[in-house]
């Protein structure tokens, strides 16, 4: 399944059980479609993925949409994963009411800065030089990387070289995998979600101001 | 232009202002396109769109590109956003070194609750009673929220009836453009980036758990 996909199913998921707290039932395509704006058409494509069928007059039963859903993103799994880098984004993701609530757990923070450290806090944080042996024990496969700049790669082959294969990158760097690279040979493929948040916003710009030339051009 | 090429150039902007401070004069697109991890044909035919050819011998002059692109992404203007929401996530984007240094400038945060607010701190923060006259005041147009899943819906009708257009949604909800409701009859059209964490780290465990039972599966 591409990208799109598993993102609307992960949407999905949270709305169903919004929904289902509330005390719903059943729910129609177009229920779905209105609230995460798309066409009930590609909900019941999405949902002929999971090879269930709703009927027109009664819809998809809500518990049956979370169970298959919750199957194919392994959410009867625990998931947990680490965050590198305790600055200010990395602190503010550790510290995220919203992964909690949604079954994600934060095993351990690291860091290069001694101050940082503190093994007995409800989220450790512990020094970079345990991040090989916690990733290994712990069988972590999904990591943050929330380190400046100059670090990110150093700690992006670490992290790859210990086990991890999913990261979400929030350092400027735009990290990559290198399949011809010596340094992966032990793993097949990384995937890597790259998020700049400036690049994020200049995008923002861009679209805002192209709007406000236009508008002045018709204007004219 | 569309999302993928805007992002791609805000990349090879900042690469290339990397790479001019090194020394260097002229670039390949090979050399843009290893960086970045697309194809060289790729880079070539993203600056097309800017009217600007490089030479198979001596490249692109990084000057030319970098002048270019700033036209096209506005760079010229200061780009001056607000924070809605200075919860951990908020803040820590309110204080995001990355940011200022490309030239984004939070002009204020807002926040409900008095304890935070701090009219004179470097970046102010104001009250949300205040938000609509600064947005009107400062011609803000671009925003990000980071409010809890409750609030985020009436935070964004406020924020568009001020005129912000272009949005950062750090929120749960899945914020989105209704053309046919009243409440944005002023307005064409918003630019939203809805980014749920928690989503995006699901959207990794789906993947490494995925082809760990293609592997398993490969060595039964």
């Amino acid at each position: 399944m591409n990208r799109e996909i598993v993102l609307r199913l992960s949407k999905y998921r949270r709305l169903l059980q919004k929904l289902k707290i509330i005390g719903l039932e059943k729910v129609f395509s177009n229920n779905l479609g209105d609230a995460l704006g798309v066409t009930p058409a590609l909900v019941r494509k999405d949902f002929s993925h999971l090879k269930i069928t709703g009927n027109k007059r009664g819809g998809y039963i809500i518990d049956d949409l979370i169970a298959s859903i919750n199957l194919i993103l392994c959410k009867n799994h625990p998931l947990e994963i680490i965050v590198v880098g305790c600055g200010k984004i990395g602190t503010a993701l550790m510290q995220h009411r919203g992964l909690a609530e949604d079954g994600i757990k934060v095993a351990a923070g690291f860091d290069i800065k001694p101050e940082k450290i503190s093994k007995n806090s409800e989220i450790p944080i512990l020094g970079i030089e345990e991040l090989d042996s916690f990733i290994k024990n712990r069988q972590i496969k999904v990591g943050v990387i929330s380190v400046p700049e100059s670090m990110a790669t150093s700690v992006f082959e670490k992290m790859v070289s210990a086990g991890i294969t999913g990261f979400l990158n929030f350092s400027p760097v735009e990290l990559k995998f290198n399949k011809d690279s010596q340094l992966f040979d032990n793993s097949n493929s990384c995937f890597i979600n790259n998020i700049n948040l400036a690049v994020e916003i200049e995008n923002l710009f861009y679209y805002v101001n192209s709007r406000d030339k236009e508008e002045k051009q018709a204007s004219n």
